[in-house]
């Protein structure tokens, strides 16, 4: 058959779906599935089923990262692979992450429902813990996998309770025996929301990032002089949270400054002693500064940063400055984000060429073999949030989308 | 003899607060003394045994306010009083309140080696909980004893841990049987640190305050829109901490703007998710605003709400704000406050005519007699911290000007 002419069957996608929100749904319509909770192990045992029904080879590592395999024509080449994360944020959305694991599995039922060989296997994954918000960091899983982060130290991580993540992947029975660690991948696509509204505001349908920016984080410091308010005149005060106040919306014009092309943001603020009659004398904020250029991230850090000495010596607030993480822009193998461009077209959806401003277990996966992301559009550009949303339409477009990369990726007969 | 000539023991003074000092010192050169903690106790138990060397007679309230009363010629005239509070900030001062209680305990150990006799009776006062500290509100004992605040109310009043205000009362073995009901009073004076560095920056040794600064309490509540910060672009974000900054600055202009003769604080803020890399999308945060001028602050609080609808408007945040508490400035009775003034220019110090800008346990006592304050300089105007200082020499004047406003309230034989 012209696998060009084959297509995903967006009923049944729908319907997977609609089946995994039920765990872990929340009353707003959205989903707590936390990493190796009791709602994730019930995803992962759903999904473990529909994956004997297709006959894969499952395999589930130490990390517990779930394989399931679809063997090729030449069983020796190395497989094109495709997944995301069931895992969710608390009262996070319906879509993130489990779109690209329902999605690739939509794509593996057409490929086993079609009868269609490829020369290179397919495996579909389910990365452990993509979230990072029961266990920190994000992305774990999958960067043990690639050798980007020590398997005992990911291992070690604790959530709120002081739990392990090692014994919650005891516990739920998803402590597998084969090693996370990485074996040549032919190709890797992952399916994935945008969770930014340039789709939508931009009106198209099928999102192809040519990589994911940079991210830039620091954190600061400021010292105060507490005193009660009341007798404390204006002038002579040291109030640490006002130099807060300024460096905040100094952070905040920084892109327009700087001309675009990045975003900057202070998410995180901790006040003390954070009473309403006492002067701050201690404040920690955050920034985040993303962008494609590292350069210029590094150019509006350097200015900000004058911005931030200029406000602490003249409110008399020491400053303490943490260049905490920088990861450099990662840009996607070229020939397969055409591809995705290609495919969109070929398909007769529209597409746009953009960038991903969040990371995703792609970022490990692209330090190691040619990679590739589709976004769907998220409806008001909604996400880790239980409104998060994008439609039927477009969940079944850009399965499609995945399904022709894997077709070509894999060598599908025609 | 005359008493204008009569002085406190300026050594034994200091030798009294020192000891006290030691009841729950802290390595930082401050004391940690929480209302009825078993350092209150401590403390209270040497305060009782120094009142029984003077034939004072101890009358233990049922707020655990302790009395001590030093007869006059004529009992049935209502008595002089005067006191502070011996209960301190977590991590406070050597000073705050304790002062007070010692400076009028040294007074009545002048009274009583010099055999002084009064008219009127005099009585010295420890009030319970002045801080609030560990149970909140502040001044609730010299609150339910003036008759402003209810007595079961202040009783069911919890710490951190849940005890009731009253449990701890019993505890330590301070709830006493007389009614905590106030009587009547000829004149009250309350000897206390300034808490702000005006004194210290006039090089004046004594303070007269002429009342309490009014007292405004706001609570302000943001909406946002939480997203993923990396794909989301800076147009269009509705970033409630951005919004909190803009109007944090604006309450810190606002006494500027306002010619003066007030003072505006934003002290506490919450910020939800709190996350760094997503927009946050919930803020609460206060407002204090005092003045002398009760209209001023009502003005100050118009133009600055406006400014606040303005900014929530432009950034698309909705914004909910309450009128958390209003008390208006109290003067205090101006005879009194001119004769504190008096005194001090008698005895050779320097003085100066201001206004208190925190609340006391005067503020009620000015509810129920005629009533005033003496400050003593806060070295930098520190205070509710452990380096809070005052000199001995300062400690000592003030401490005679109290001696001297209490013979002459009193009516004693010159």
């Amino acid at each position: 058959m012209d696998t060009r002419k084959l297509r995903i069957n967006g009923k049944r996608l729908r319907s997977t779906l609609e089946e995994m929100a039920k765990i872990g749904g929340t009353p707003g319509g959205g989903v707590t599935r936390l990493a190796l909770s009791d709602e994730d192990k019930r995803a992962r045992d759903l999904f473990v089923k529909w994956l004997e029904e297709l006959d894969l080879k499952i395999t589930i590592d130490e990390m517990g990262n779930i394989f399931g395999r679809r063997a090729g024509r030449n069983n020796d080449l190395p497989p094109v692979m495709t997944g995301s994360h069931i895992d969710s944020q608390p009262k996070g959305g319906r879509f993130d992450g489990i779109l690209g694991v329902m999605g690739a599995l939509e794509v593996m039922r057409t490929l086993h429902e079609n009868k269609i060989e490829t020369e290179h296997p397919v495996v579909i994954v389910d990365w452990t813990n993509e979230e990072g918000s029961r266990f920190a960091p994000a992305m774990v899983a999958s960067g043990v996998w690639a050798g980007a982060l020590k398997q005992d130290w990911a291992y070690a991580r604790t959530d709120i309770n002081g739990k392990k993540q090692v014994e919650e992947l005891e516990r739920i029975g998803y402590k597998g025996t084969a090693p996370a660690k990485k074996w040549p991948v032919h190709a890797y696509f992952e399916y994935h929301i945008e969770q930014g509204p340039i789709l939508e505001r931009e009106k198209k349908t099928i999102g192809a990032p040519k990589g994911i920016l940079c991210l830039h984080w620091y954190d600061i410091y400021l010292e105060g002089e507490a005193n009660q308010v009341g007798p404390t005149p204006m002038e002579g005060r040291h109030d640490a949270l006002c130099a807060a106040a300024e460096m905040i919306l100094k952070v905040n014009e920084l892109p327009g400054r700087m001309g675009g092309n990045m975003v900057a943001t202070v998410g995180e603020i901790q006040n003390y002693p954070n009473s309403r009659n006492i002067i701050p004398d201690k404040v920690h904020f955050t920034v985040d500064i993303r962008s494609w250029d590292d350069g210029l991230a590094i150019k509006a850090w350097d200015l900000v940063k004058k911005d931030f000495q200029n406000i602490a010596g003249r409110r008399g607030c020491p400053i303490r400055i943490e260049e905490t993480w920088r990861v450099e822009h990662a840009p996607f193998d070229e020939k397969l984000v055409q591809m995705v461009m290609d495919s969109a077209g070929e398909l007769g959806y529209s597409y746009l060429h953009m960038v991903s401003g969040a990371g995703h277990d792609a970022s490990y996966m692209n330090q190691i073999c040619p990679t590739a992301m589709i976004f769907a559009p998220s409806i008001g550009g909604r996400s880790h949030v239980e409104v998060e949303n994008t439609t039927w339409e477009d969940c079944e477009a850009g399965g499609n989308v995945l399904l022709q990369c894997v077709l070509k990726t894999a060598g599908a007969a025609q």
